[in-house]
């Protein structure tokens, strides 16, 4: 028990930790719970934050789960070299910036994962910063919700949801893998390895566009004369398929210009659906139109029985 | 409390009763709540329900809260003349074929409600039926779910919720509407009065549109070869946007093609706003991409502001 002194009143034990220092750029609800999952699950013996923002700053100091957290540009990274792992959470068009702002300060002994939802673009740019390719592994934690920032924090986010890392060919079998899964692992997440071609055209056709569809319905009524008392009919199918439209606007924005091809490609295909359904309720083509919705209760169920739902 | 001896078991006191007899004909997820919520309310003093389907009559037989049911056609609707409120709760499509098998069962007293989801459709054939106009006021209670059938039936499934009337300009003011209203308090909805084409064109919108993008955000990866692993990166954005999905196919073919022309208005200004989202993510015009979030955002909001959400 003695041991257990040497460690911060929050920290259980050392024996878990996997990690000696984590650094956390971008303290977003993603950033800023990844920080405190570890923190809680005490999976590293010290968790730092950045972030632009000083209020985000300030309120991940007065939380307990962070042991420091500074203001960017201000404090230049302090410390960030002795990260053994630094997590980038900013917006995806922003992650280039930070990589390139810290190249120069981490050493090769450092791993960087990002937190990004699409992978190529991200990758892409990785290749060009870091040389040594094998310090830096794509990560898309599959949690969050339509709420943002550090005011919604939530230790438990990760816990039984999935987290894709796109590692490239020779990263595959490293070291900083292998320690990368076990804390994944900590966080009572599901790792999934997939090359990011793929994640990002599957990430298209389950988020991006569910996204863009929801966002959709909710803005094209607002130009209705009488919006309130049209919304005054809408009922729980409105809200449950509007919710995501709360989303934030610059996050998805960022999203769907770097995934661009991958959305465009997805849209086309549904837009062509709904087309053809038009076509059969036009020319009142009964079989045609149940066909539409037999699809959809198909994938449906399908994705109830595989999650429990 | 020597008078509740006259009553079943489960009414509590006449003095809440609005009707003598009320008969539904139709025990879906609707028809079957509604029966239920009637007898738990005791706002009737008999409640008879009617269907087509020999296990659902038997269910509510089984249940409590109906005094009888009757297997439809075999029992021609027997002792449906002496109803004073007759609600038909069936199908959209079938919602006229009920209306000529009653019309000459039942008297002038008896007011004739239906709950289909759209009112244009139902009032016409109504009018065509029903030459002593008075009787029939079209009704949708806003309530419901993806779920169907009376093994989903819920006696609260109307609190709270809203419960739209159109009646014509005749029966605005008449003693047939002001019990109905009086009725619906009872269940502890809220009567909405409007005309039917607004209404049709409304539901358009908050309704039937997001049940054709829920179906089509699911149906159309049905195809993929790697439907399972893909669904695998789906979470709660995706579930949430795709719950409608699994709604009743026959339901919603009814409803698509009763409401064709408002569902067609409605489906081609919400293609139009996706395709000028193509084309802003093709240009990569970020200030466009960024104002489709936003007025998603923007409806959402006042939606939850309106809903307490």
């Amino acid at each position: 028990m003695s041991e257990d002194k040497k460690f911060p009143s929050n920290k259980k034990c050392c024996s878990g930790q996997i990690y000696s220092s984590i650094a956390v750029v971008g303290l977003g609800l993603i950033g800023a719970s990844l920080g405190a999952a570890v923190s809680k699950n005490n999976l590293a013996a010290e968790v730092r934050g950045y972030d632009i923002d000083r209020e985000t700053v300030e309120m991940a100091e007065d939380g307990y789960y962070f042991d420091s957290a500074h203001l960017l540009p201000d404090s230049c990274y302090t410390g960030i070299g002795s990260a053994e792992l630094v997590i980038i959470s900013v917006p995806v068009i922003d992650i280039p910036v930070v990589m390139e702002d810290i190249s120069e300060k981490i050493g090769p002994k450092t791993t960087i994962i990002d937190t990004g939802s699409c992978k190529g673009f991200v990758m892409e740019k990785a290749a060009e910063i870091f040389t040594d390719q094998a310090r830096f592994i794509g990560g898309h934690p599959l949690a969050g919700s339509e709420k943002s920032g550090i005011k919604n924090l939530d230790p438990e986010l990760f816990i039984g949801s999935d987290f894709v890392l796109t590692p490239r060919e020779q990263e595959i079998r490293s070291d900083k893998l292998e320690k990368l899964l076990k804390l994944i692992g900590g966080l009572d997440a599901r790792v999934k390895i997939m090359d990011c071609e793929k994640h990002d055209r599957y990430l298209a056709l389950v988020s991006h566009l569910p996204q863009i569809a929801s966002s959709g319905l909710a803005g094209f009524i607002g130009d209705e004369e009488n919006l309130i008392e049209l919304l005054e009919l809408a009922s729980s199918g409105f809200s449950d398929t509007t919710r995501l439209a709360a989303s934030n606007s610059n996050m998805w924005t960022d999203i769907t210009l770097a995934n661009k091809d991958r959305i465009l490609e997805a849209m086309e295909d549904y837009l062509k659906q709904i087309e053809t359904l038009v076509d059969a309720i036009q020319s009142e083509n009964r079989e045609e139109v149940k066909r539409f919705f037999e699809k959809g209760i198909d994938v449906r169920k399908r994705f109830e029985e595989l999650k429990g739902e």
